[in-house]
């Protein structure tokens, strides 16, 4: 395969490889790295300054001195080193280079000087950098192994691993070959000093070795070219995450742990959401859903056949399927009727099917009842329960495994997950089903688990889903988010009249009522008429002009949260009633007006906007009122949002079916808040400066919604940023917006 | 000891025993039996009819013939010699008998019959039956192994197991002993023809050995008794409860398997949370929070330490703790300082304190760090990660253990729990700390969860707590709760006037609206005024005696949810609106009323009475609203409530922040409605006829609350149950009573 420049390839298929710091004297790290790369079928070609040979090869005191074309440079020379070999790689067209060797940024002021000298001296030969102080990289099939690990993992497998932390990353690789888990490649990112992890996402979702992706992150600066990325990979392949330091004391173990830090939680969560990424809590869930995806076809659906020798386990796992989504359907009375001929007297053949512990029989009938029900097409998976040493053996194990091997022969779709509980003397058997191609999962928890990610993404893919409900018509309606969202910018809709508005018509700032109006009309979004007053008695005059009940607004720049401050009066009915309460309001603050608006009817909404500083333009919509934004009822979706995805955004708020409808209420108009959810959304993308607004409320009736109070906020978009009006959160935990 | 008839001694702890089944032929459960039983330091005698001699003892064909006493008779004969055994027990004058076979109410009317056959002959002679259909008990420390599995876990453990799974039991036993887990006593309880599950945990809450209680129940019938059991048992000793066949799904499979249902999940979560008992979702979470709880005292706080030598597993785990409600502080500058003299230079002594892989130091650092740690005052629980070979190593592990011995000589309570993410090869190194009293959990997520489960358990019993805020003040709360719970009847306040209303005066059916708000009003829950009005003149009338605005709602039997049909309209203003909406509320049915009540301002609250099956009387408070409602903000608790669990109570909705006065709302009258809370209770305990209430919705305002809607629904009491006028979901998923 040609190694392209600038382009992956050399770092996981390189042609010849040059390992700077070879050694052959025992404890060294250019020992252990000489040892690691043996396996290697290219050349590998030691470089180093301390001696004329390596372990009998000739050695070379410079990369510029190696004779022939090198592809990739495995570099552990100390820290203060690496600077002048990256210069001798750019001098010599390396096309890539790991870093292995730590003592840059994560080491302090003089760490952070070796990392610019580090990038600038690849940028000036187009030296594409891993790490540095990273792990290393394998790429089982070729194999590879220019890693700190002793091996790598069984090859074959089509999982592959991008992990921030490196000894983190060792221990899973250690799981995987504790456990005969096949991998392709594993990557491990250390400081990111140059490839980022959407452009590893990138070129593994094009890598044909690898089917399932597994990235186990502690910061995304790159936020938003992954989620694109994401997008156009998910209908592929699965992409798992892992996202650490998601908590406040996790992000500050992160900071001191590498350079980068957690986004806000909630802006990735819907990001990830969006993008069809299956977002986990751990090293060990990844693996056990990349394990169940990866060697086995997913599910199409959500039902769960599970055969067990345990009717307690059967009951546990029935249960713990079912918090993850997932049902236990009882079977037919014609299968049931089936498998009444072939089970013991006291067994059930309902579902769980419930084998009763008859030992004798078990070789016979857990592969038969694992063919008989994939086949049945009554369920989407099934799983066998192995529990204690009669139903894990070793004969068991075999039957089953050669079970499954016919059902993929005959083109049954239908996956195989066990549920394995039994005494460690006997996890030998498990090994050989996960060796099989068959994943085991140690007790019905992690069984469970595995299990609803495999089906909830199964399920999203299936053709049949497309009209689905729940769960995984969220996963669609993301996908077809997703898909705008590839076009990015091009997408935003025509209706937006102020694409063509320049930056400078917006001063940094808020916008003032009305400027503020002004932009929102431009997009299609209807704001209540209104009037700003200096005095009580223009305020009557208004209320007069616009119609009784009017509602009377304090408006002064301080007092930016009105119904906190006591700044709103509803439901005026009469001039006496306005008079007076726009002369309190008026009190409130000196240089204070007051706004008066007719009293519209409707449900409160929220619609805001944001620009997230990893992520980018992103839209919130929520339920309105004081109780239910204490209940905290709210979606996000990053822009661009088409308006299936502006109603999938609705349709994600708990308190949907009462807008739809349920308990008397009559059905808001969902179009018209969709529309003010792309609105919002196209409205980010196409104008930079606008870097946060909110509608709040928005009042939606059954024919057509409108704002009633609006805010938006300019300012120097990115790039040319100067200073912020107000501080805000860059951190995780917090979005920076909240509802006023 | 002595054996005292009727007590559960006789099961755990007999003097001597007989095999009622025995054999010496292999491959026969009486010979199984026979060998489990061998360990025991007291006698065991052989009965059976095939055979002389049993292994060379003399057998006897019945239990008649036996001479001398029998305490317990364990029975493997068939199920249709079971019911004789047990009617020679009795004559015997045997305590109990521990009856293994299956073929019972499991195996349908045939059983049944057999079920019903031994009742009767164990409780004419007073014997105490364990099972049927059961795998048996072990008392690890006598030793006493009456059971299936071929040895018992170590001794000297607190941990003691009640399993209603036979076979699930046998796989937590096993790990048990694969992990070195001690246990002090393991009771299958199958079918529960006799002994319950109050029982149980009454007698082993008496227990000096079992210092630690787990329950894996799939159906819990005597509900109210072993609340009442548990509210006493746990300020000595946690209990630990897995409730399987909570889905709808997982309670089909559960009726298939044993002849129990799980009650409505609500409730009995309610109940235990109320207990204070720490509720997991399965055996093997129920198994790690029991090992962190027996071998380590609880921690006294939230405050956790890490200590690891992988930068991302540190961060991981402060994730998961996060999720937890657990915080790992950064520790303080004097500490951090004292710390860094320690630690290699690349070294974080901040907190996860990370080691770096500074192998060679390993042995000496973590024993250093987890002493420092645990000595200095800033943390309530130590952990530290073992990552990797070079982490899990002999000398770690064996100076951990060390370590933490010395800790505890020198009476430092800090709890130390490790983390353990190492390959297959190092487990006997886990097994070592784990033998030695330090448990060890496998990667963080299972370490995260048994320690939240701990330092939640601790927290809510040190006694700096009571008036900590948060999850622990809840359950300091509920203690509080309980400890009237432990009184039953006796605390019902008294200010209800109803305790001596005789049951005649209640007919069955929902009464009617003024005999409803005479109920209340016994009780001193306060109803709005209001008129019942034939006609819309007579409605004008009551509106104009009433004072306007008024509210005027539609009655009839038919209409029980008035909303939803449509049949309130709020906030008449004059005689006219009046005189129309009661004319079209007329029409809504034939024989329609109307009531015209005053419009009350206030804030919507829920507050519900219901008779559970299982828990008996339980009351339920929520906000209202229709969107409210739609997000289920809602508390429940087991009847009778003083004033601060009823206060607890509400601070349990999401909701509360905002009846409190955030958000610049006026705080609400909490104690008002906290007395309506407790009102309720205590008609559900004083009139057990009443089979439900509801007030909604009861208007919360700043000087007091009002219930401006209400239902009461009588029927017969329990025991003299006839017909219920509808019919009720008794099953789990569900609570009865639902908001109108």
């Amino acid at each position: 395969m040609p190694v392209l420049k600038g382009d992956l390839s050399a770092v996981f298929e390189p042609r010849r490889v040059a390992l700077v710091g070879a050694s052959d004297q025992p404890g060294k790290t250019g020992e252990l790295f000489w040892r690691n790369l043996a396996s290697f079928p290219g050349e590998v070609v030691p470089v180093t300054s301390s001696a004329e040979t390596v372990a009998g090869h000739k050695a070379y005191p410079t990369l510029r001195d190696v004779e022939g074309e090198i592809d990739l440079a495995v570099v552990v020379v100390p820290a203060a080193g690496v600077p002048a070999v990256i210069r001798d790689a750019s001098a010599k067209g390396v096309s890539a280079a790991i870093v292995i060797s730590g003592g840059f940024a994560e080491a302090g002021p003089g760490g952070i000087r070796l990392h610019d000298e580090l990038v600038a001296a690849a940028r000036a030969g187009g030296v594409r950098i891993v790490g540095p102080n990273c792990f290393g990289v394998q790429n089982c099939d070729l194999p590879l192994n220019a890693s700190m690990a002793a091996g790598t993992p069984r090859g074959g497998g089509g999982i592959s691993l991008v992990t921030q932390s490196g000894a983190y990353g060792m221990a899973i690789h250690s799981l995987g070959l504790d456990e005969q888990i096949g991998f392709a490649k594993v990557y491990a990112a250390g400081n990111k000093a140059d490839i980022g992890d959407a452009e590893l996402l990138r070129y593994l979702a094009d890598d044909g070795a690898s089917r399932t992706l597994c990235f186990f992150l502690e910061s995304l600066p790159d936020g938003r070219a992954f989620f694109e990325a994401a997008c156009r990979a998910t209908p592929r392949k699965p992409v798992i995450v892992a996202m650490t330091g998601r908590s406040v004391d996790g992000v500050r173990a992160a900071r001191s742990h590498t350079a980068g830090l957690a986004g806000s939680e909630r802006v990735w969560r819907a990001a990830f959401e969006q993008a069809g990424v299956i977002l986990v809590r751990s090293g060990l869930e990844m693996m056990d859903v990349a394990r169940a995806l990866d060697s086995q076809p997913p599910p199409v659906g959500r039902r769960v056949a599970v055969i067990t020798n345990s009717g307690g386990t059967g009951v546990e796992l029935t249960d713990l399927l079912a918090d993850e989504g997932l049902e236990v359907p009882e079977l037919s009375v014609k299968l049931q009727d089936e498998l009444r001929l072939l089970l013991p007297p006291l067994a059930s053949p309902g579902n769980p099917v419930d084998l009763t512990p008859v030992w004798s029989r078990f070789a016979e009938l857990y592969p038969l009842l694992v063919d008989r029900l994939a086949r049945s097409g009554e369920v989407d998976a099934v799983v066998p329960v192995l529990l204690q040493r009669s139903a894990s053996d070793e004969r068991v194990a075999m039957g089953i495994r050669d079970a499954v091997d016919r059902l993929r022969a005959d083109g049954v779709r239908v996956p195989v997950y066990v549920c394995w509980v039994a005494p460690r003397t006997s996890r030998p058997n498990a090994d050989l089903l996960q060796a099989g191609g068959v994943p085991c999962f140690e007790w019905p928890e992690r069984t469970a688990r595995a299990l609803g990610h495999a089906a909830r993404y199964g399920e999203a893919r299936a053709p049949a889903s497309a009209g689905a409900v729940g769960p995984a018509a969220g996963s669609v309606a993301a996908s077809a988010g997703s898909a705008s969202a590839g076009s990015a910018l091009g997408s935003a809709s025509a209706g937006s009249a102020l694409a063509g508005v320049p930056g400078p018509a917006l001063a940094p700032g808020w916008l003032g009522i009305d400027a503020a109006a002004e932009v929102l009309a431009g997009t299609g979004i209807q704001t209540v008429a209104g009037r700003i007053c200096g005095t009580a008695a223009d305020a009557v005059v208004a209320a007069d002009d616009l119609g009784y009940p009017v509602v009377v607004k304090a408006v002064h720049p301080t007092l930016l949260h009105k119904t906190e401050a006591g700044g709103v009066r509803l439901d005026l009915g009469d001039p006496s009633a306005v008079q007076a309460a726009a002369a309190e309001l008026l009190m409130l603050a000196s240089g204070a007006a007051v706004l008066v608006q007719p009293q519209v009817p409707g449900t409160e909404l929220i619609v805001g906007g944001l620009r997230d500083p990893q992520f980018g333009p992103t839209v919130l919509v929520g339920l309105g009122g004081i109780f239910v934004e204490a209940l905290d009822d709210t979606a996000l979706g990053l822009a661009p949002l088409n308006h299936e995805a502006a109603r999938g955004l609705v349709g994600k708020l708990r308190g949907y079916p009462v807008l739809a409808g349920a308990r008397g209420a009559e059905p808001i108009d969902l179009d018209a808040v969709a529309a003010v959810i792309t609105a919002v959304g196209d409205l980010l993308v196409t104008t930079p400066e606008i870097a946060e607004l909110d509608l709040n409320p928005v009042l939606a009736a059954p024919d057509g919604c409108v704002a009633v109070d609006w805010r938006i906020l300019v300012e120097n978009p990115p790039g040319q940023d100067q200073e912020r009006p107000q501080d805000s959160p860059r951190h995780a935990g917090e979005t920076r917006r909240r509802p006023s």
